[in-house]
């Protein structure tokens, strides 16, 4: 039986699918900042470089990957998947489960997929240095590695909390050369606006998202790169689809669900969009979609579908999606990663339409996903992977309950060798459960853009 | 231009190579720890599972890999080889570089090729529990992972000195379910006997394997797995060499020079003992071999070549081989993996031959390769590997000083994500070399078994 599939590097794809252009319902456009009025493509040009400008507005289905880009991708791409059969059978289920693995980049998670084009098109402008936002440092660290290839400077704005919890990430960035900064830091104005209102905040992604913006904003050199959420990254993430489609139908199988976290929802988006354009196609009807995040930032489960700003300061472009309020602070949990007030503009429409149906679980129970799953599989995931993985083997138990074969596709988005200090609290029966009040959302809610409504 | 080739799983190979069917002159036998007799096989059946035994004492060139550990060598195997173009270009230099990357694994190492076939053989001897001795915590992680697919309980002995550097593999181990002490410990004789010479002693790869022999031969329920050395651990690591030398007929070329890192020797073996068997049986004799070591724990440069016992508390079996003597206590280097006083019996016969060829390194020297490797190729290594990837750059300088086209095949026996706390103390200038003095090796020298000498 085949437990493994690598594609040669001939078959890493060399086209990206845009979902935009294939949404069963007008994709809202973005809003300007300021006026509210529908964001035009020069509006982006002083924050990014113009060729992820144009990738954010296209509405082509498919975009020609750079052959330098394509080259670079050959470092770790295509990625393995694997059939989980020890897993299989330590569950006792009749499921077949198989798990895409994005751990194998230098930077040991998915994140290099985006990074690498970004950076590609920065340098395409002659841009010198580039900012950006981390929560778990596995952003930061991509696009650290990204810069490194491309001669760019990098400046990372990393979430407080996970700076603290994670300070191997951070050296990891350092030695790739970046400049890394716990956020809120005093080097710009939202950031000493958020010590000022907290001098102990932890952080949240939203506020490190206004200090890279700001930063970017500051200097003609300097663009900003962003890890998740929008168009142009969930767009370079589904080369994890494409490659995992084919390496399915080596398997000579395809999935009757695709579940996977979702933070920003760029890894899961890379992975369920090509299967996706199936079903929008019309073919493969029966597929469900299932996006998993943590009960400690519930975007999708509890959160409201509005126009809301991708960051704490107002900075970034008005976006339409599921949100839980741009001020809303999530509790520190292991899963930085998904700490995101929002999700991305495209996923929200696919959960409109019911195409995705989302799913939330509290910490503890993705670690013991996590733990099942390392001492069958062998891979030890970071914790963002493992809400998605949780959800994997609960589809297969429920199909064992069924007494069905159901196959479940689910993506190991990156190794857990930064997160060992979360395992060990786990392990030790010292890790939390994390919920937010329904007060907080309610509050957090409350301050949506009022002006700009969604219909 | 071919970057990468990785191999189906068809390619894996399905036979180890033996090389002590091919050496030059015989291997010295291992002599009994008490009488100093040649040991005999029966002699080792309380320390290690049959099937181990009988590779140990074996003469047949080839050996074949179970099913089982071909299956399960699937989840990491075959591993990438890459040539590192960009590496070239930024050295300058007409060679061409190729490494081999096994940092892929769940351990993110090397050490899992034999760590999966030792625990294969113990379950077929219906062991419970294995115990061992580990250094930077490579082998301890590889041991705990090998140990949960297989169901054996795993009690690891860490050094001390990496203990306190390294947390994060300890809590790996642990999460694949391991039991982790810090040696000297107060659990076995000679574990107590070091504390009560030195109670802040840093440990060392000979206490921490007495330790682990002690262990073992105390109940009839466990056995010992060595993580380097013996003949069936370097046997296993062939595996790497065997599938190099396919990646390297895909790239259509043949190394002038195989260098990488040598501790006990066995990652190294494991890449060059099947281009080795090529110059043994009368091809390629232009190649050359070259062994790097810390100049922390100079074996084969400043060592003697003797019979010498591979633990600190003369427990285990007295093997022929480059040594410091076994009482030599390294300072505590980063490269925890490379801290042993001794290195590989049939490395001892291929050096004395003039074979293998050595040379030593400073801590600082390594780092500086490690962070100019990872800022081209993307791959941030573990400090071990960078002693190897260090040899390779020189020998690409060298090769554009001399103008001439030289083909270097090193390895990246693992990663560096548990190592990155020595980056930062590398990047931060905080760094100190070592060096035994003369004295210090001419003491350790003066205890070695007097009564069995190597002609």
């Amino acid at each position: 039986m085949i437990r493994k599939v690598v594609l040669s590097e001939n078959d890493l794809p060399d086209r990206w699918y845009n979902i935009v252009a294939d949404l069963p319902s007008e994709l809202p456009p973005a809003l300007h900042p300021r006026t509210l009025a529908p964001l035009a493509p020069d509006d982006l040009l002083p924050l990014l470089p113009s060729g992820v400008v144009e990738q954010e507005f296209s509405r082509e289905r498919w975009i020609e990957i750079p052959d330098q880009v394509r080259d670079l991708y050959r470092i770790w791409r295509p990625s393995p998947m694997y059939r989980a059969t020890r897993l299989e059978r330590a569950l006792d289920t009749p499921a077949r489960i198989y798990f895409k693995y994005e751990g194998v980049s230098p930077a040991g998670s998915h994140k290099p997929n985006t990074a690498v084009p970004q950076a590609y098109y920065a340098k395409q402008d002659n841009v010198k240095r580039l900012t950006s936002e981390t929560g778990a440092g596995q952003w930061g660290s991509a696009l650290s590695f990204a810069g490194s290839l491309f001669g760019l400077d990098v400046t990372v704005y990393m979430v407080r909390s996970s700076y603290d919890q994670k300070p191997y990430r951070k050296m990891l960035m350092s030695t790739w050369g970046a400049d890394v900064h716990p956020s809120p830091s005093d080097r710009t104005e939202s950031g000493r606006a958020a010590l000022a209102a907290d001098p102990d905040s932890p952080g949240s992604i939203g506020v490190a998202i206004s200090e890279a913006v700001q930063d970017a904003l500051s200097r003609d050199d300097t663009r900003f790169a962003l890890g998740s959420i929008s168009n142009n990254v969930l767009l370079h993430q589904t080369v994890i689809g494409l490659e995992a489609r084919k390496q399915l139908e080596i398997f000579d199988d395809y999935p009757d669900v695709v579940i996977g976290c979702v933070g920003g929802g760029s890894g899961y988006a890379g992975l369920a969009y090509p299967f996706l354009r199936d079903r929008l196609a019309g073919h493969r009807t029966g597929t469900r979609f299932v996006a998993v995040e943590p009960d400690a930032c519930p975007s999708l489960t509890r959160g409201a579908y509005a126009y809301d700003y991708p960051d704490t300061a107002s900075l970034g472009p008005v976006l339409p999606m599921y949100t839980l309020g741009h001020n809303f602070m999530p509790a520190p949990i292991h899963a930085g990663g998904l700490r995101h007030h929002g999700s991305s503009p495209t996923m929200g429409v696919l959960v409109e339409h019911g195409l995705i149906q989302a799913r939330s679980y509290a910490q503890r129970d993705i670690f013991s996903a996590a733990v099942t799953f390392a001492r069958n599989e062998g891979f030890v995931m970071a914790p963002e992977s493992a809400h998605g993985v949780r959800g994997a083997i609960d589809e297969a138990l429920a199909a064992r309950e069924a007494g069905e074969e159901r196959v479940i596709l689910t993506h190991v988005s990156g190794h857990g060798h930064f997160d060992m200090a979360a395992y060990e609290s786990y392990l030790a029966g010292t890790l939390d459960d994390h919920q937010p009040s329904q007060e907080q959302i309610t509050a957090a809610l409350a301050e949506l853009p009022a002006a700009a409504a969604l219909v």
